[in-house]
């Protein structure tokens, strides 16, 4: 089996796979069905509604009062009342009932005067048809009440109900079969064992099959063999209008296109798309087949992508093209040449302006795909996109409240997610974003107005100060606001074996080091200290080697790779491993003076000063300090 | 019974309303209950939900290939490759597959060169953790997956799964009973009796009330009578936690005040709102009752203001404030004070802005509702909206594409209604749509680009033309197509009883008049022809008297209130009249020349110009002449 994909761009791949399916009519609206009118919400009219009678289907009182022959009023003045007698010239009728025959007006309760039981008077005149609804006046038999190809809604179904249709003709709904592939796949409910997993794709597409209005039916999972999965899914074609195969981790899709080609026609193997490159599409009977690849981020967008529009075609419902919103983007990122790219991208509004911050982009990730709001289409052309770039955004289903994301970025840390529990309890509308630019970059694009707050932990060399040197040179208004102080030290292993206590054991022979990055204001503030201690890097085994945040650190030393890095009491807990703390950092949120009253920023604030926050977060996090939290340490002149 | 309602400002009246149920807490979320994971699509989260497994829970290889040690490929080079054993020091893995124990890279299959069965070789070193997804990537086991109060979609699901989330929390679903009053109603699929009306604001508050996810209940008619709604209401409470009475016609929604007065409290009788002035809320058992009126555009008005609130209250769903979006009114419009008004409206997009027009405000039109795109509100404070002026429209659910509505003003015809009909068959994403305004004010709107068309039949008496002179006059580049001819005339009694045989018996004593309102282009034309007659309109009875359609003077006839009135030979025929020709009229469209070759404009002509049209039209409207419709008759030059 040949697992080479070819893989097309996004666009040709498109258009091949749709333009193939409508030459075959595969593309064609589902056949007729009648069913009872009351149960066509959500069904598609497959002819035009003709109201059977009319709505009112008689002359119908439009107000409580008295019904009259309108000629017997013409006369009626304040000087000359009219008197009618009540039975043959007037007779009292209720709003919305019949209007008894012979008359042609109603006259409101409020003009008519009582003089006898048996005569009323009334001193003005009434037109013909005053206060009259005619038949046919919300609707007149043989009226089109709907076209055809419309979707039926509760409105809808009231006015078919009204017009007396009580049989509509609507499409049938599309049957659709779900093959989930792999031995490795256990069902929702069941505890996998190691190399096991939980089938999370086929509830998921179900779910999404379902929420279009067509027919999912989740089949057994079925092992990655070829003679297993051809007679599942020739099976599958049976009662089904299209099949969806999520492929299995060893064969992947090309088993999907293997077999597509030996028992129909495969019309797609690979798709220049990242995630979801790995993708096979074809026709087996005259139905659309597709195998969706099996990391669940790339199974959703492909779904999106190539396997929703044939059932909107086929179920005559207009084919999606999520309106995009203008956003501008919060970080600058790099995307392969040759792919589209779909970035998940969490949204936010800073300054009146929506700006869009990438959330992590593995394929396996689904969590990215339930934190996202909205996808951004990188095209196959582009490898960079600059900070601060328009890009426009797909709003992710259901469309979800962006206010209340508040964008951070800058330095990374763990606190955040403490932030956000808490915010969770105490203000649900908010919520805590965060993408790790360093706080150079972070600073940066706060002073652009691309993020609500940027956090950092800048020394500056000259001033032997944190941060405050730097937001005073960064030059616009910013109150600059406490999160923590920490400390920070080697990450050596369990035990500490090799008994490093402090920087300068750094130097000695047989310890192998591993750095942070340059730029990272870990490294820049170690290598303050280094000076400080006057040790000379070039005797440090390991000082070139980078690491990009604490837990890779972490994990170096924890494979033997190196015997120390860079890193927090927290890491080290987390990775089982030892701590030597050798200084003190300090973390601090630079706020822009506009934003420091918002709501938002104020909830926050509000959060990051509660005790139960301290309490919390001290708990969780060794070596933390979190007494000054909160406080405004410096203010923009 | 006190049928006087009391109506407050609708402002006032959602606040008394919702605060008074906040007050008594009928405003708190459900009741919690636990059920399984795969049945939470839709329902919305009472607790955090917590991942009781990472994902993945094992460390897994992230592509296909071979798994190693990491340590033992640092010193790999191309010069110095490394060479392997395979089981020892590697192991094939699959994608997805879990890492064997004591293995930390995997190095994927095109960099890996087969030496023998037993060993293979590798020319660069691989970092540790290289292509393997750590064990909670994803998710980490007791990472909160969702916060409470949300809304599980399709990949919440997938995510919770995903976490080993096999039972969820979530509220119970708001059981919601409607109870519709008054004997005259019968169920949708009875055929109505004179007086019975098909009760079809039941299905619609139901499809309503699932949609948002509640569950809704109908219950029987129940018959206007105090003892029997009384008993209703009271069991309805039993096993519900609202309740919607649909007022009947004959005591509306007093009697639901009343027995809310009497067997709880009545928070409110009556709102300044039109349509939907009548309702009726108040609280019995601590359970939200709510009294709507039942001419159904305002049933679904007040649900949507007074019951819609409540119950996303109580699902912990986000109140909907539909988001409204600026459009420009194409006609102006009259609004009573002191009541707030919602119109329906449907819009257009007429050179890049959307432009409103309002649609007949009669609240027992349901079809204006299915038919609107939107609705605008109207302050109580405001009497007149003028053409032009910017309006925040709110979208009705399901939001429908406006670009395929063309805005149309002018004279109203029946014709429109056969163009519709036709552009349905070829044209399905073209609508045609129509507000009279007369063809003055029509032609003004088009020259201020308020609408797509005007449609005029104005006769100018100096150059004894029609349109032309107009369009000509109204000085903007304009292309002028030709409808159609009609004869117009004199509607008279079936049998023509009066002997009419033209204008000039107007003036016969003994005749009766019914003229049509001042301005209109059907009075001008007569008053031109009794002029060129040199025939005295002073000796006309009833030429003061004026009815503003055909069809209503055709009334007047029909009522014997007149013996003839203007009209053309279609509105007698449908009202079985007579008709006396008396002389021609031409309708013509304005197309602004910037419009001419959009491609909404082109369809409407080719449908205007096509024989299927033609044939259809001319079969059902007496005494037009089509041979000329679509033919450009002048244009600007």
């Amino acid at each position: 089996m040949e697992r080479q994909l070819h893989e097309i761009p996004l666009e040709e791949a498109l258009d091949r796979w749709f333009s193939e399916l409508e030459f075959a009519g595969a593309l064609e609206r589902m056949e007729v069905e009648e069913i009872p009118t009351v149960q066509a919400v959500g069904r598609v009219t497959a002819a035009p509604v003709v109201a059977q009678i009319s709505s009112p289907h008689f002359y119908q009182a439009a107000t409580d009062g008295l019904a009259v022959r309108s000629t017997a009023t013409f006369a009626a003045t304040r000087e000359s009342p009219v008197k009618l007698k009540l039975g043959p010239e007037g007779v009292f009728v209720d709003n919305g009932s019949a209007l008894p025959d012979g008359f042609d007006a109603v006259v409101p309760m409020h003009e008519i005067r009582l003089v006898s039981t048996e005569v009323v008077q009334v001193d003005r005149p009434s037109a013909p048809w005053r206060n009259v609804r005619p038949t046919g006046e919300d609707l007149a038999a043989r009226e089109v009440i709907l076209p055809r190809d419309h979707r039926v809604g509760p409105l809808e179904l009231g006015a078919m109900l009204a017009g007396g249709v009580s049989l509509v003709k609507v499409y049938r709904q599309p049957r659709v079969a779900i093959l989930p592939l792999g031995s490795h796949l256990v069902a929702a409910g069941a505890t996998p064992g190691v190399g096991q997993m939980i089938d999370s794709n086929s509830p998921i597409l179900a779910a999404l099959v379902a929420e279009l209005g067509a027919l999912p039916r989740r089949l057994p999972v079925v092992a990655e063999r070829t003679e297993e999965v051809r007679e599942a899914l020739l099976m599958a074609l049976v009662d089904h209008d299209l099949v969806i195969v999520v492929a299995g981790p060893s064969y992947g899709t090309a088993l999907v296109a293997h077999l597509l080609s030996e028992v129909g026609e495969c019309i797609l193997n690979g798709v220049a798309l990242k995630p979801g490159h790995s993708l096979a599409t074809g026709r087996v009977q005259g139905k659309p087949v597709l195998g969706l690849p099996f990391y669940p981020v790339s199974t959703f967008l492909t779904y999106k992508l190539f396997a929703r529009p044939v059932l909107e075609r086929k179920m005559a419902i207009p084919v999606s093209s999520p309106m995009s919103e203008p956003a501008e983007l919060a970080v600058s990122i790099c995307s392969p040449a040759g792919v589209e790219e779909l970035l998940r991208v969490k949204l936010g509004i800073v300054g009146g302006r929506t700006v869009a911050v990438p959330i992590s982009r593995g394929a396996a990730l689904l969590m990215s795909l339930v934190r996202a709001d909205g996808l951004v289409q990188v095209s196959a052309h582009t490898e960079e996109l600059a900070a601060g770039m328009p890009v426009p955004v797909q709003r992710l289903t259901p469309v979800r409240p962006i206010e209340g994301n508040i964008i951070l970025l800058g330095t990374h840390d763990i606190t955040y997610e403490v932030i956000n529990g808490q915010l969770m309890r105490n203000h649900p509308e908010l919520t805590l974003f965060t993408a790790a630019t360093g706080g150079k970059r972070g600073l940066e694009a706060l002073k652009r107005g691309l993020c609500h707050l940027a956090a950092m932990h800048m020394f500056d060399e000259d001033e032997g100060e944190y941060n405050i040197p730097h937001v005073r040179r960064a030059d616009f208004p910013v109150v600059l606001v406490n999160l923590f102080s920490r400390e920070m030290g080697l990450v050596v292993a369990a035990g500490n074996p090799k008994g490093i206590q402090g920087l300068a054991d750094l130097t000695r022979p047989g310890v192998q080091f591993i750095n942070r990055q340059l730029g990272s204001g870990t490294r820049m503030l170690m290598e303050y200290h280094l000076r400080q201690l006057k040790l000379d890097t070039g005797k440090i085994r390991g000082f070139a080697q980078e690491a990009y945040t604490h837990m890779s650190a972490a994990a170096a030393v924890s494979s033997g790779a190196a015997d120390a890095g860079l890193g927090i009491p927290a890491t080290a807990k987390a990775s089982r491993l030892d701590f030597v703390p050798c200084f003190t950092e300090r973390l601090d949120l630079a706020i822009p003076k506009k934003f420091f009253n918002l709501f938002a920023i104020q909830g926050l604030l509000q959060v990051i000063r509660s005790s139960n926050f301290k309490r919390e977060a001290t708990a969780h996090l060794a070596g933390y300090d979190f007494r000054q939290a909160g406080t405004v340490l410096w203010e923009s002149p």
